[in-house]
């Protein structure tokens, strides 16, 4: 049977339908009804159901279950959205809700676990049994397979891998922490550095340091050196055979990526290095993720 | 049936006889051959093995296996310890040579995966599907439960706890990265800086601090902010459900523990924290942990 798939973000909600190829044949989205209430979500998203179940001529029968990835922490097992800040959801039982709306049982999954899904099933990660996704934009997301299953965390709560310490005592992190990986491995932290000469994206301090740029070069290599060693550590605690990296910062590609390898591989404690890859699974990989957790 | 463990150390072998009930019911050590070459050590074990078995009055019969757990990285599945520098140990099939010395199947495991193993068959991690085991002693080592099971690596390479970044670029640590969780974190940590003020015991400084002194009190709140993060760190990526701490450190009980769990619930991203214990199996942890990774 068919899945459908949700993914709420602070600006659109996209929705789909996964086949039983764990392709998704047909999506569409709307806008995030921000700040308009718990219940214009629901009915934005009972909205978006219906119509795209109508335009692709798929009766609900075909449904075999909705799954909904949203960009914060949840108990899956109480389908709760424990905090999704740009939501506006804190202690929201989202899975009771939807179901409500739309009869179907309802699954709810953190977005950057539905991406590291999509990943295995589909992307690069296919064929691994122990492996991590890495999402690097505002800050930074991840998700892990261990024993060829999506990990959700040993109490339910998930991974919050953009929380793990890289430099104790350093930067502070929006979460109130110092020195949190995401406060150095993040998109933001190239913005941040690159504004202070004048390449405010991450996009302008790597294209500055493609082209030589001496003070951007230097910012890209203390940003690969932080990037390694926040992947070493994953590496040395996991040993897993691949390493997914996602998000806007991933289309660098080997300019990235080689030095990253390089310095990966100079940190690993292993005699070998796992491979270190571009994420593959694409922008849908939120709507795919929703849609393969219905079980 | 019963099974035997081995816990090869640089300077004792410790060997003793597990039986139906996860219990160490007979145990003896030996000198290891330092510099005498892996012949040496095999005569040693087997001697030991012997010995032990004939002062029990237990016939070989009754031995279902052999676990031998070594420090250093191993390659269970092919029976090769890869580097155990202590015992002279390099791309040695060890499992193969000391089943033949005692004609029973050898499996082998790393000294902190058994003390793990035990932990959770007879000690402070019983009852736990996901949790965490680190010793912190001249250096750190660690296990991790995963679902139930001891996670032996995504490419059976064990875990390196110990060599997860804490402060990137900070100090040299034996491997030669720069920052890693061992150096901040192991009780040489606290003897090195002690040293600076007349204490150069871990167990000088944690009385000293104890006692009000000023310097010692600074590092301890220093040595505990670096723990705490290194514990937070795992805690954001695995969300386990206890973590056992083990070696001589963990001996200062509540004093450390206490600023240690209040340090790490402030730097965990989950609304709680998992608790945090001491070990409790012991010093026999490895012969134990060894014994019972026979299948």
């Amino acid at each position: 049977m068919m899945r459908f798939g949700f993914d709420i973000g602070g600006t659109n909600i996209a929705a789909g339908i996964i086949d039983e190829n764990n392709r998704l044949i047909v999506k569409d989205s709307v806008k995030f009804p921000r700040g308009e209430g718990n219940e214009a979500v629901i009915a934005a998203c009972a909205g978006l159901y219906r119509s795209i179940l109508a335009n692709a001529a798929i009766s609900e029968n075909d449904i075999k279950g909705v799954g909904v990835a949203v960009p914060g922490s949840v108990l899956p097992q109480k389908g709760i959205v424990v905090d999704a800040h740009n939501l506006g959801f804190h202690h929201t039982p989202l899975a009771a809700v939807l179901s409500d709306a739309l009869h179907k049982p309802v699954e709810l999954i953190n977005d950057a676990d539905a991406a590291t899904l999509a990943e295995q099933k589909i992307g690069s990660l296919v064929g691994t049994s122990t492996s991590v996704m890495i999402t690097i934009g505002t800050g930074i997301g991840g998700g892990l397979i261990v024993n060829g299953e999506l990990f959700r965390g040993g109490r339910g709560n998930g991974t919050e891998p953009g929380h793990m310490v890289l430099r104790n005592d350093g930067r502070l992190c929006t979460c109130g922490v110092k020195g949190c990986a995401e406060v150095y491995c993040s998109a933001t932290r190239l913005c941040k550095d690159g504004e202070a000469f004048g390449k405010p994206t991450a996009k302008d301090v790597i294209e500055a340091a493609k082209a030589g740029n001496e003070q951007a070069l230097a910012l890209f290599r203390e940003y690969v050196d932080d990037f390694g060693s926040y992947i070493a550590s994953i590496v040395n605690l996991l040993d897993p055979e691949r390493i997914a990296i996602g998000g806007g910062v991933s289309g660098a590609g080997s300019f990235l990526l080689d030095p990253l390898r390089e310095d990966v591989a100079r940190k690993c404690f292993f005699e070998t290095c796992p491979e270190i890859v571009v994420a593959s699974a694409g922008n849908d990989a939120g709507i795919i993720g929703a849609g393969l957790i219905v079980s």
